[in-house]
């Protein structure tokens, strides 16, 4: 082996938290390239459309030591199908908490029955980023409240700018 | 990067089950080098000694296609000690049930703690091992129930022995 | 007693999968008779209608062994008026995970405090049905997944002519 | 210390059901004085419109021995904010289910994090109303099904108001 | 079919709780007949003998309607075996709280697997039963505390006795 | 009302770590008088004696500034018998994770019974302490593992002197 292991980070990323950048830290040690790979899910109705989302990350990301190894992109379609094609043979999730596990069980078994070559892992964020969801960013930025240090700097402006009165 | 990633797959394996198999080859498909490290736990009061869980281990893997990367060894002491003297950055665990989630978040916590250079990801077995443990097999080999096709054949013959009346 | 036990099995059916076909067999080894008690659900803005939801399902039993034991209805309001009028005083639900089981537990109170003549019971579907859902077969098709072998054949049809780009 | 210690219980009380009665009461037995804060919550889409929802809650405690050191509001913006300005360091959440619990805790953290002054702390209502909540009650309410004794009489009243054919 | 339906309630039973009491009501309401099958367990280490088990649950419902169609026998070995020669063709259990769940599951499943010929329902008991277990019952009584209402009379006084000074 | 408030924080403290300190803090801001109640706990085999867990939490909070409102006690018995003849209305309980969740449920119901004056309440330990407890802390120092910021600096020293080889 020793050859190249690229791994996958899906999502939808809106907005990209400190948890994720948690996360993408941890995968670079693990391995050799990661693709960021943001779902555009226009069910999930997003705050920021899916060219906002692709530029936060990318510029949350831009001064990383291993930038290098990382590319961003945007997927729709299945997810399998997309990490097939960039040379994935594994998908990178987060787990934070029992309600997660579920859910994400239930989402890598289906993606392991459409392509067996793929193998989905969980990370575990620093405990720190446990209870930090995009959901509870926008609600408490929503309100004037001050998510600091749970966003990336740019993206706390971002968030200011779009719930501006 | 592109150099050698070893893990460390630990556990009591009293004994191994077809659950763990399946671990070992996932983990196999991902990492370069996988050390499958038996835990003594005497305070667990284990079925079978750690000489015959280390032989019931290697004598299960022995025909695997590649054995060559996969080594069985014993360990007392600090897990995050055994990893880093060999040499592993990764440790991996299966996650079956949501019952072991916190347990294991809480170990894999205390392990990141003690060792920030080493990570731990969660594997997700096959769906039919996922209510299959050692305890349960256990119960129902103790009574005469038929384990075949849950464990391998050579701990199959172990289990029959250990419960002749 | 001996007499003859009814028992209703309702859901959306949004399409039926073969876990609830599963389900449906396992019941049938139970009770005497047994009602698939389609819900209108409006309000869950379903993928096919009330009608296409009633023949799938009754296409997909069509040949079933005890077909002469299962009714295939529809209905509307309160589910325990409905299991009375037929006569049944068993309600069956499939647990699968333990995401399912508080809801299904605040349903069954609700409907106990209703009607105490009927009694929910909760079967456990086969595990390789454990991580199928209609929603997840839903998402996977969408993209053009192949869900065969989750679906009776005709509900497979049914949902590559929904999404037919 | 021994200075009077006043807390919030927030919701939506859409509508208010015996089980946040009975958690009110408890709340008075802790603290010396209960600001119930009924949050406006558009986005949930309520069934009782804010003034309805207020004048309900108001009803349902009228002839409680305590009334006078309960005070009932609306508020929206950040929950923290509002606690803060009435003077109140302590907010009350009710638990009854697992899967409340992780939510619940989110959202406990994400207050603590936007105002450190403020403790969250959770009750347990009476076992009788643990599978209780205003959603299935407007579910059973919504097809006719008896909720007298789930709700104070005039929230009964109003539901059968609101769901008159 | 219209044949009688035979199921077995397995347990400790160490002691028998009003919530079994409930839970044997419920299921004879769904079954012609019923068998209380009290396990040996001895690697439980019971508070009470296996003789003291059974002529306390034989106690406990002598006086019950219909007590002709229960049957209360003791059993060691594989719980499926002693079904299939009981000629039962259920096995019921009781699932209160959502950290019984995996367990049972993982049981029914290795049963199932036994004795594909059996399955197993869950029922559940009254919600006031619900966070009453036989474990918490004798904590309470160890202490003095007051059971009464908890478990039926004859088992009150058989724990008074147990725990005299 | 205004009258004084006293709560019960009970527990082994097996030994006292940073999470129990947490919590301690956390209801002295919302009580008047707390006191810490370990149990004897013989069932549990703890490592350290009824006298040593004493000694322990009483030297961690020495320098307490609100010291004057906090004692240190040891019960035996029924905890609510306990808490009322100490005066105290309310037992305080640290919720960390969904583990815990459903046993603190039922012995707080089991609490309530027993005595209908005593309200349980639970407090969210800072989210650093979330997967500390007294049990891990014990398996990492067993084997030499650095557990300094996890318990108080006296505790850890009481730890190398257990484990001393």
């Amino acid at each position: 082996m020793a050859e190249e292991t690229v791994a996958v980070y899906p999502g939808t990323f809106d907005p990209i938290t400190n948890g994720h950048i948690d996360l993408i830290k941890r995968a670079l040690r693990i391995f050799d390239r990661l693709i960021v790979a943001i779902g555009e899910n226009p069910a999930k109705k997003p705050l920021f459309t899916l060219e906002e989302r692709l530029s936060m990350v990318k510029e949350a990301i831009s001064a990383f030591p291993c930038r290098d190894r990382i590319e961003v992109e945007s997927f729709s379609g299945l997810l399998v199908d997309f990490a097939a094609n960039k040379g994935a043979r594994v998908i990178v999730r987060g787990l934070r908490a029992v309600s997660d596990f579920e859910y994400e069980f239930q989402l890598a078994l289906m993606n392991r029955r459409l392509n067996r070559q793929i193998e989905t892992i969980f990370l575990m964020p620093g405990f720190k980023w446990f209870y930090i969801s995009s959901t509870i960013v926008k609600e408490a930025a929503k309100f004037g409240g001050d998510v600091s240090g749970l966003v990336p700097p740019n993206v706390e402006e971002k968030l200011r700018e779009k719930f501006r009165p």
